[in-house]
């Protein structure tokens, strides 16, 4: 398939839905969307009209199509799990918006599917594995520049959400960027995860939890602390600092320009994922065609998915009970070691 | 006494002895080192020739002696409590190394009898209150600029230890600082505070634990956790960030040069508290000295001691079980708010 | 031709070139490398083979075929003028690297060339206008935020150079970048160029002048200084402030990671102009691109590739007389105001 | 002389007048104000009330007491010279304000009579000379860390000025911290030093030059630019950069806490010379008493405060021309070196 264009649908075409098809469009010169479907017909129409794709009636259908050669899902939470697990029984390639499922079962099914078919075919959403901080971060604890790796500090925080936001959320939706990353920089699985209450932020414009402070302890012994802030903070900002046996490493102030007035030294922060992790987007998308062309994935794979589920789960049962719980994984498939 | 020249009367002349005595000598113009003491009495009477002092036979006389203005007690941790609390009883001023005691009890009765002689008589050693960087950060805080505080993030690294040291050590001796500055940052005490087990670094060269990670809680429901590594880490690094509703705050690094070279750019860090917090120390006893003259003593109070003991025995009874502890004050006497 | 896919000849295929043909191959979704030159045949027709182009017998050929809708001139120095002179005349696009010409006149020729066209066939590669912190520094500037700027301070640092340096070519090809931002910058022209000598580096591997002190004046007396290291410098850096009367904008360093070790706070600068500014090459040709579509072309005119002409002229001149020398531009075409 | 008290006399007791008394008195346990005068009766009794000191009825009585060791000339740029030289001709040690003296002829003298008493008598008021960063930075460039210095970059900039201010005071009261700062960093004598002249700021009050942008060559070729802002700059800002063959140092910001708030990061800068460099002035009192009871002088000597005038000169008469102009020193006197 080396030099051919992918042809891709996209499932779900909501903002973020959109924004991806624009990326396939205008960044990814291996990719062409030909194929779009959402469940309100006219958006979905509107959408093939303006980028010369095809509206298709249903998410299956377009799946099964043999116009379409990879899919992307951006549709709702819940309906992720079962297109994912359509394009793995066509042999299709996919890119899932996270979460994976609703479900950890649902995750193995998937995983037990994408087995028999022999080969990766599906690429979680996690888009910071494609920042070039953090993958610095990785690169310089492998060439173990910080001595063994000990602990995470790290910190999300949000201006604002979308109306109808949850206090779940703040796990499922926000910190399962964390729960991702850090098992990524580590290379190692949970033992065991924890909510601690905190001090409630009165600049929360609903009634979810916020602050929100999540512990996790790998099975080696590393913790990992990760602040959460939904709502009411100063901008969007990530923090991370991993801290190894002989230093530590830090993700830095995105910066463009440094001011000096008014008695002041500062810099801009920005307001929204999107501009924050913009570039990562792009190499997601580039890094997920070349790894098709090359029948070679790379990112987050279903396992990755399944993992931040049961996680998830973990961290949602301990918000309840007060507790750390334990996060209990199947055995790994050979495919995604 | 406003223009009197203060006469100090100092207890333990080891390295923190020894360095105080300096700094009463050549930085503070208000105070002179008048009697020494020590345990062992070759090294009282050598410092006491070098300063120009009288060499005592017991902190107890020293602290009587009516040569004597103020007591400076630096002195092993189990003998602070004895002669603190008779520098109260002869109604003088004094100045304690941490910890105040070994038991709260001790604390408690201290207290009672300084609050018998009407008026402040002991500042703890807590230099971190007269570091510029703290003072300004619980201005900012007083200020409102960061809205109501809700979390402190704070690390305590150290590259090495004196032989003997122990993991109790790690709270009594190192994190009491941040023990003490965070409480004293938020203005509020401790509800619970907890002792996490973290993986162990290799670079530990005793059998103690280390890292340790610690968490409180407190009483309005703010969370702290302060990482503490007590040995191997790459300097001497204190890490402090108060997050508020609004915004954050943090320590910078004391930078005095930047350095390009070498494709890096790099700022030195390090290896010591006494480098670090030099000017602390400075200010530390200028102001001493200053409360003294105005009879209104500044900085930590034997209720800050107290305050401090019992979270140091609840952290370590907390690593014993594994689980969060409370912290139980007595109601604070009105000599202290 | 808003949906048409950008048919490009690439004329040179030397380090330089094959950077731009990848970048057009897989970076830019609207290009296609369709034909490549090089004056080395063998050289164009592997590289032909490698991206399905045509190679041509000479220049000429591929800017007049029919198959080419826009071309890229990365040739030597001296044949810039010519191959892009045949465009203008073709009336196609033109990305032209730097230099324009060598000399004015014949960026004079062009321009009438360009004139009597009607619109703007040329961008010149002067890719720091698509820098994402020098684009926020000019919106900086214009909306105000640091008042009139009065001086700019700068240095371009090199590690190393290609055989065969000499002293002008840290005028032509290296200052020559900070000739065309700090015009942008300041939207001003320069009205009186100096060179001043430095004292030498030993680090140079060559016996061309190094460092060299570069200074201008513009029409409204502001003062621009550029400290030119062409070789063994720390690092590829680039250091821009500008100062205003109310504030300073700096360019920040580029850091990906911090790094604390070995008492050392540390990130890491990179080696290469390739990677120090690879972002905006990719939006440079992004760019070009989208102005060919609209017929609007962005970035840096035939009209900016005289002023450096003519003012790498006068810097030539002072180093040779020791004085500063007069910058004298012709009136201003209607098409590039 | 090494265990006495200092005895000082200080002549002046305008704004810098009185904080050295403060200094001496507060923050130096080795000096003591004793004796007092200024040209305004009043104002010398109020501060002799205050200090316990006695008032002269003029310098030169205050100089021959018997009861000043010392003396601190804070007086009218005009009266230094008359001041210093009087103490040197008493064999009394001198802290001298900057300038030195109104000409160079007056500086000659000053160090004929210093060189016939033998040993160092006067310490200029270069405070920058004691400031932790510059101190580092010169210690890093002698260690050899950045190779041989060839450049400085730096900036001095300020808020405001006292009313009465000149266009030359921007040189021999602004931009004499770095005359004499720069020679001491790079160990070398200038040898051509230039103003040039820069757009000028709206923000000026008054009708002085401003900013203006000043150049000194060293004997051995290195180049300084010292951009110096006197007035309506956003804050008191130094700016230092020592470009070497290998590396570059620069000052960093004197930041104490770093804010995170309203999508932005930012630390404050000051407004004024004594908060920025507040402890420098601390260091260079107490090097001056140690140097006092040593008999050996640290600081800026007499040979400095000569140098320093002889190219405020040069610069004076630089701007006037509108060329660079000579530098030329008598052979320094032994008793320097």
């Amino acid at each position: 398939m080396e030099n051919k264009l992918i042809r891709v649908g996209v499932i779900g075409c909501g903002a973020i839905g959109k924004e991806h098809i624009e990326r396939l469009t205008n960044v990814v010169p291996q990719t062409k969307v030909v194929a779009v479907y959402d469940y309100v017909d006219k958006v979905a129409q509107d959408v093939a009209e303006k980028y010369d794709a095809t509206s298709y009636a249903s998410g299956e259908e377009l799946i099964r199509s043999d116009e379409v050669d990879a899919i992307v899902v951006a549709s709702t939470d819940d309906t992720h799990a079962g297109y994912a697990m359509e394009c793995l029984k066509q042999n299709k390639y996919v890119f899932c918006e996270k979460p994976l499922a609703l479900t950890a079962k649902e995750c193995e099914e998937m995983m037990e599917v994408e087995a028999k078919q022999g080969h990766r075919l599906l690429q979680m959403g996690f888009n910071r594995r494609f920042d070039k901080g953090y993958v610095e971060m990785k690169k310089a604890i492998e060439e173990g520049e910080i001595g063994a790796p000990l602990m995470i500090h790290s910190a999300h925080r949000n201006i604002s959400q979308a109306p109808g936001f949850e206090t779940d959320y703040a796990i499922t939706r926000v910190a399962i960027h964390e729960i991702d990353i850090s098992r990524w920089l580590l290379g190692d699985e949970y033992d065991e995860v924890q909510v601690l209450s905190v001090k409630q932020s009165k600049r929360t414009t609903g009634d979810w939890l916020n602050p929100q402070l999540i512990m996790f302890k790998t099975n080696s012994g590393q913790r990992i602390d990760v602040e959460v802030q939904t709502d009411g903070a100063y901008a969007y900002d990530i923090q991370c600092q991993v801290v190894g046996e002989a230093g530590t490493l830090d993700l830095p102030d995105p910066a463009t320009v440094v001011k000096r007035e008014n008695q002041q030294v500062s810099y801009g922060l920005g307001d929204h994922w999107a501009s924050r992790f913009s570039d990562s987007y792009n190499e997601e998308f580039l890094g997920w065609a070349t790894g098709i062309l090359k029948d070679q994935l790379v990112g987050a794979s279903t396992w990755d998915g399944y993992a931040s589920c049961v996680t998830s789960d973990a961290l949602i049962k301990s918000r309840e009970t007060g507790k750390p719980e334990k996060v209990t994984l199947m055995e790994q498939p050979e495919i995604y070691k």
